[in-house]
């Protein structure tokens, strides 16, 4: 391994980095002074930030807002490149890592790893729920949920059949984690207040939102008593909260549910969003093969203690790829693992021997949600606080990580419009989202024979 | 046709406009304090600020920005019901308008109708053309090319094949109207100081941007003076313009164009924009077989004096699917007929005799388009004038005509980053644009063969 100031690209000590996420963003930048050759391979061009999803979804605030382009804010890091591509695999033998990228294969050569796949939406064996319930874990799931959601409301105002107007006027949500909690109250907001006077045919007001969730309570890991507070909050906002009521089939017009009696039930509904569980980027049971490093049940690398895997102590797992015992799936957790990795990265090339590395260690800043406009619960050390003041400290934070001046401001703007009034900026759907949804074709000719009339409808 | 003050809304005088355009918008908001009852069927949720549309599509704006939800602009006008739909068939006898969505067919009937359903693009009977070649012409078009060029560069960065790279750096817009000119400008502006610095293995500023046109010059409704002010100013800032040059084909990998004496030339280019021709929407068709008016060449309604149709006093065309002499195809034309419909509506509500109606006369504003940062060109009457003070007009226009006090203020925001600085807010694609495009799964194949390796990229 040669590092010396000065060394031309070529035999510079070689990063590469899968993602391009917290982890993989807060990785690179940590290298920014260090005499490496960084390549930043991502399947998007751009850095999401992740926790504000929901506000895509329903219409608050624009893509752009959340995904900055990642190669426009590593631009002055000149020892950092970003490529686009796919990663497929990663081979620990010969020390490169394969990704695509339109049918071209690029095999690229690394010294140190750090691999910050992220995670994918878990339909815990059931992949085909997830054409009818969308995650939320990408900017093209926010997006395709926006069609769906004001798509269902275009298609109630038009329908004169009161169930097809029921199921499409009933949305669910399963997951009462951090995301299911405020997509629920999103939706509610939405058909509260920004939807509200602009139908003549229905009432969005009278949307039914059900936020569902197999275990006993919302937002377990906040605790009991901020759990209920925001149970208390989303209900008092006419969210049906369903608990302990576990999903057992999902298809286009609906889901069926299990409760504990063991009865099963069925809910009609045509829009779903799927927040329930999530996996880890199948590139972990890559690693698993070839190192024998194990895995979780959610696919996570179990890694060492300085998040590197056994034999390749320059590769390490950050993020929602590794699991830690203590360190959450949230962003907090990305950011400190890619730091602890560039850290000793850069270590490694003043000569410190891995097997000395201090273990890496959370540091847990707290964890919060919003659940509506004005009100969030925070769980910050041993203060759990809920309501106004944890929703301007929400406020506060997340303007605060948003990447660049002009967006902060555009965000607050946006914020300012929606939580002061009831308008948001970004209701547009494409036509494509319209009319030409995801097998949607196929629904069209089961449709085809129902004919309906304007005059019936009004 | 019975209609008096407090009817009800079943016996109220029906109005359905088709296109939620600048023609539609006008004629239901000229009818607001009408005692009519309004049904606005359109294919989009959106009304589309199309003046603004490259700019989606270069990244300097969101699609929220210009494409509010039409339902939200009309929400208190209660005499108006804004319904999703795509129309495709008027019956003039039964006086109905039928219009479908997501499988399900709808008949609205009418007793005044204004089909306000606009344009799409024109490729001269090369339809195939479009799928390599996308239009400028709504909110899907724009973002499929936001996805097409960041995606060209994008592989560009990834390519060691000089000869591909060349092919993914070269933009050809084909059409040199205003649409033309600011979409080449644009692209151009994009790598010359956007993405300047962002790319390690190319230059950004390298990119080559070729505008064509079969006429002999740019913008060749503005005049000599200004066409030859815009060419030379597109010519600065490097976009190779080529006049009298024809497409004869159009292709995955690039276009054949035949010049003035004959010879077929052959551009390598991965990304192509037709702006090049507009032809109307097919009801115009259907009104022609019906009750016999004319079309012209671009398949627009020779409407009558009163923009009604023979026989049919009550059916008016407005916008860009009308053919009236002296009527630019542009928003004015809309707007202006808009409201002359809605009066002629609300005058025969009075017991005005249609055949008395004063022809629709249009008042020339004057146009301008705009064609790099801090330069446009304007001609307003007999008033040509171009430059920074023509920049000034449009900047001040185009935000004045913007709908919601928000928009207009993030809307400058984003201009003033992108206008003194250079970053653009909205450069976000979506991985369906990275990697799922038309048919590309069939480009995928044909180069499954070829492999490339990072280290022979770098």
């Amino acid at each position: 391994m040669m590092s010396h100031p000065g060394a031309t690209a070529s035999d510079r000590h070689k990063v590469v980095i899968i993602g391009s996420g917290f982890g993989g963003l807060t990785a690179a930048k940590h290298l920014k002074r260090a005499d490496v050759d960084i390549k930043m391979i991502a399947r998007t061009t751009h850095h999401l930030f992740q926790p504000l999803l929901y506000q895509v979804a329903t219409g608050i605030i624009s893509e752009g807002e959340i995904a900055p382009a990642t190669r426009v804010i590593l631009r002055n890091q000149k020892n950092a490149q970003v490529l686009l591509g796919d990663v497929t695999r990663i081979d620990l033998k010969t020390k490169t890592v394969r990704s695509e990228l339109l049918g071209h294969t690029y095999v690229t050569p690394y010294d140190s790893l750090v691999i910050a796949a992220g995670a994918g939406q878990s339909y815990f064996g059931n992949d085909h729920f997830a054409e009818f319930a969308p995650g939320m874990k990408s900017i093209d799931d926010a997006l395709e949920l926006r069609g769906r959601i004001l798509g269902a409301f275009e298609q109630a105002e038009r329908s004169s059949d009161p169930a097809r107007r029921e199921k499409l006027l009933t949305f669910v949500v399963v997951g009462a984690g951090p995301t299911g909690v405020e997509m629920a109250g999103q939706i509610a907001e939405l058909a509260d207040h920004t939807l509200k006077g602009t139908f003549r045919h229905i009432d969005s007001t009278k949307a039914r939102v059900i936020l569902l969730d197999a275990a006993p309570a919302v937002l377990p890991p906040m605790g009991e008593k901020l759990g209920k507070k925001a149970q208390a909050r989303l209900e008092k906002m006419g969210v049906d909260i369903q608990l302990n009521a576990m999903v057992t089939d999902v298809d286009r017009n609906g889901i069926t549910v299990k409760d504990p009696d063991g009865t099963l039930r069925r809910i009609e509904s045509a829009c779903k969003v799927w927040s329930a569980g999530v996996s880890a980027s199948p590139l972990g049971r890559d690693l698993a093969n070839q190192s024998g490093v194990e895995l979780d049940r959610a696919g996570r690398v179990k890694v060492l203690p300085d998040l590197s895997i056994p034999g390749n102590p320059n590769v390490f797992v950050v993020g929602d790829m590794a699991a830690v015992e203590g360190v959450p799936g949230m962003a907090q957790g990305a950011i400190q693992g890619g730091k602890y990795a560039a850290k000793a990265i850069v270590a490694g090339l003043k000569g410190a021997d891995p097997s000395q590395r201090e273990p890496f260690s959370y540091f847990d800043k707290g964890s919060m949600a919003t659940v509506s406009k004005f009100s969030a619960v925070a769980k910050i050390g041993p203060l759990e606080f809920g309501g106004f003041i944890a929703w301007l400290a929400w406020l506060f934070l997340h303007l605060i990580y948003l990447v660049g001046f002009k967006t902060k401001i555009v965000t607050m703007l946006s914020w300012t419009v929606t939580f002061l009034g009831r308008n948001r900026g970004q209701l547009t759907i494409t036509e494509q989202q319209a009319y030409a949804r995801t097998r949607i074709e196929e629904l069209e000719e089961i449709a085809a024979s129902v004919q309906d009339t304007e005059k019936a409808a009004s």
